[in-house]
């Protein structure tokens, strides 16, 4: 981490390498802001970085495209976090696998450099659909597609490695709260998990506990963007009321409450409360 | 169907024959009835019936249930309204139809008569768990058991051939209704999927479209005893908002919104009403 | 009640004493209404004596009203039904008594006609608030006002004395239903009441107690057009849950359930039920 | 205000001195605790007070109480904190005002003491049932009456002038917060009404406009106990979407929303959300 105000100090070939992995192998954007400097906010750097990258000739942004290894494929593969979350590739079965491997080589015939994407911004279905999506663009239209996705790569980047005044809002957050409305109260040590949807079917993501105020002691997905895609909240419901010895028929009218919801905004705050008794139950995005 | 009041005017001959079918090959269970005429109420007739067969000596029910087939294996192989409602015995997968087919085989070894139930009155899932449930019964509580199906797999005989004062009721109703309370009216045109529980995956079991009233024109399910099982409603939320050109995100926040719920009264009315914005809805169980 | 067939078959004379009360004092309408029978729906004879009350000349139409007695101040004070719904002009307190009546006379010495207005589709509050509004119309926007009014009286007293085919929609309904959604069941035996807002303050109209399935057995309104005005309907819900030895606070947290809403359309449905548990609640415009 | 551990440094005069005012005219309290020394808490400081308090001589209590002014008749006229809220004892109209005089003075005939009670525990006519109840107690179960409301008033004092490790509780808070679940976000610049029942009526409190998150900048009731009593509060849900350009009938449907519930616990959080359409509403007792 490099403070803003240290950043702006710095001779230029120590400007150019604190950026390095900003625009991997493309040290002429770094370079052309060193003379725009001192940046105010941090988010204003990023802005300027990302001006000089759009305001550069066009062979020259396909030629940092074509330098990008097939990025989104790795992480759909091997990326750490993508493996945590538990919707690797593999997911998809063998038949969707290799169809997004062909859709990658479909991808780098037609526009010449690989399919770049801010992987952390998608699910992995979301991934897919994109690729699928986008091999349809011309080449302008694409270009500025990957363009756009370059920019939010190197704003989570930025917001990484610089601290500082106006830094930019890279992070969303996913949470819940339980309300058990027969008791009027927060419902306490319920189970709670989140699948994530990949090929019509709901892969674990995450599992929590309410806390004594209903809410879980982290976001079940913070500290991140939120991946694009749909997802599915289940809720113990059923366990809720049994071991609170309500009687709420047998088996149980309501047990597993799923809330099936999309994530359409990877910096936003979804808040997916349940109000629930044994016998009716609601829900909406809160905040 | 033969009238209560003709069918107490029949001499023994005829009211044998009128009873037959509903317990097969034991004519001895009218004969006993007929000196008992007239009867006040359907009901009443059928109260009888059981009451003679519930007093018989222990052997005399044993041979009555030897002398049934395998009604249950037959029902979730062939049955037509089985196949109809979409989860037939292959719907659990080979592994667990040979699982059921093993329990029947040793359901007979143990009790000496074949598994006895009132099919109609529980799901596949349901039926296979009930069988493995009374597979641990020691002979007199099993012997209740099916006695107990008994009562309603005849119930819903009589039901079905005589008519007159005082029917028992024999069937439930599973209906819903959506609201669209962003326009305060009912969600006309919505589609609405009904799903049964079987081995964990849900099977669909019918289709509607609402009508003006926000209802479906037959209930989701009627006519009949409710099947005991877990069920999923699902919705087509997100059309509906689209097709009234309603922001609801992009992807919409609430796509299919599924509704699970079990049923553990065959008799019952179960509604369950969708109440739904574009980013909130509620249900619960209603009359 | 005169059939529609009936009415098609008459002469001259007859028609016209059939239809003497519809347009008081004016046979002329009914008279110009016997030369285009036969009527298929007595909504089309409604719409004929309409259609030539309004090609008539202004002068014939002023002739008209001048000649109604001020309908809606008799209304306000006397009539039986609105005492029976009691809500009468002196609900307003004397201060705006008497301002109706300067109204009254501001309209008279205005127009050259009394005050005309269907009574039975406003409530007070509504009637006062219309008075106000038309006093500032000018001559030929109020001429058609009154004529609209007339609309609605007079399809009041056809729907009231013509039976037949294509009887207009002249009734309206006002209904509740209460759910116990921590029981999971209606509320049954649930005190309710429903108020008419006048000058401020809320007037009793009519109270109800909830049967078996959590509804009323009669309508809150209905059989007539609903009063334009606001309401307020309130629950006994803390009552309720004591009853049912439900603990809910001491004080209970919801004692009385107050749902205030408007009604604007005097033919429409308006449902309003209430979902309940002692914790929370939740109401909706219903179908 | 005080550190408690400063208090716990201090010499017998020094000390008495600080929490003289706790127990007014009772310096023997204080004294007594003196030899406890150090306290490692300010609730167990509290305590202890309480305890020598409840240990002393029956008629040396009953000194104290006669000693006491008549605090809440007085609290009830004059007190500012009251005139702030606005319910007033002027507020119950001149005959339960008087008739409240009258109650106190039988109170002081009847027990030898002037009415004791926790005046900001309790709203005006909470405080007005009290008096009533309490009146129809014998000695004894009064005194021990008083006591607990001694208890509660020592409570506030100490927290108020002493500060430290284990502060009691005696506070609570009275929140709200409103999501307009048509656009799926807070509902900003909505108005809302706090009113307290007093007689009958409902006399205004305090009035807020919800912030961006749908909030109110503070809460409704903080920093003080909560008055045990009835409320209402008024949400001004009909200019909300008129603002915003939704329709929803005209007049609309909803326009003021009220919300009555009781508070019962002077210590507690009650927060009581709204969640709204132009056509349906929901609240519940939140954390």
């Amino acid at each position: 981490m490099v403070a803003l105000s240290e950043l702006n100090g710095l001779d230029l070939e120590g400007f150019v390498a604190a950026l390095g992995g900003t625009f991997e192998f493309a040290p002429w954007v770094a370079k052309a802001a060193y003379a725009r400097r001192p940046f105010a906010t941090v988010a204003g750097l990023h802005e300027t970085l990302m001006a000089i990258f759009r305001a550069a000739p066009r062979e020259q942004q396909l030629a940092f495209l074509r330098g990008q290894t097939v990025l989104s494929r790795r992480a759909m593969t091997r990326d750490s976090e993508r493996e945590h979350r538990g919707a690797g590739l593999e997911t998809l079965g063998p038949r969707l696998a290799a169809r997004y491997g062909e859709m990658n080589d479909a991808y780098l015939a037609r526009f010449g450099y690989p399919f770049y994407i801010a992987v952390l911004r998608y699910s992995l279905a979301a991934n897919f659909a994109e690729l699928e999506r986008r091999l349809a663009h011309d080449a302008d239209t694409e270009l500025a597609t990957a363009v756009r996705e370059l920019f939010f790569v190197t704003r989570l980047r930025i917001a990484a490695h610089v601290e500082g005044e106006g830094a930019p809002l890279v992070n969303g957050r996913l949470s819940t709260h339980v309300l058990d409305t027969q008791a009027g109260r927060p419902a306490a040590g319920l189970a709670i998990a989140l699948y994530e949807e990949a090929a019509g079917r709901y892969h674990r993501v995450t599992t929590a506990v309410t806390n004594a105020d209903g809410r879980t002691d982290r976001p079940l997905i913070g500290g991140r963007p939120l991946p694009i895609g749909r997802y599915e909240l289940r809720f113990g419901v059923g366990d809720h009321f049994r071991r609170r010895g309500i009687e709420g028929g047998d088996p149980p009218f309501f047990d597993i409450v799923p809330l099936r919801f999309s994530i359409a905004e990877p910096e936003g705050h979804y808040h997916v409360p349940l109000l629930c008794t044994p016998w009716s139950y609601s829900t909406y995005r809160g905040s």
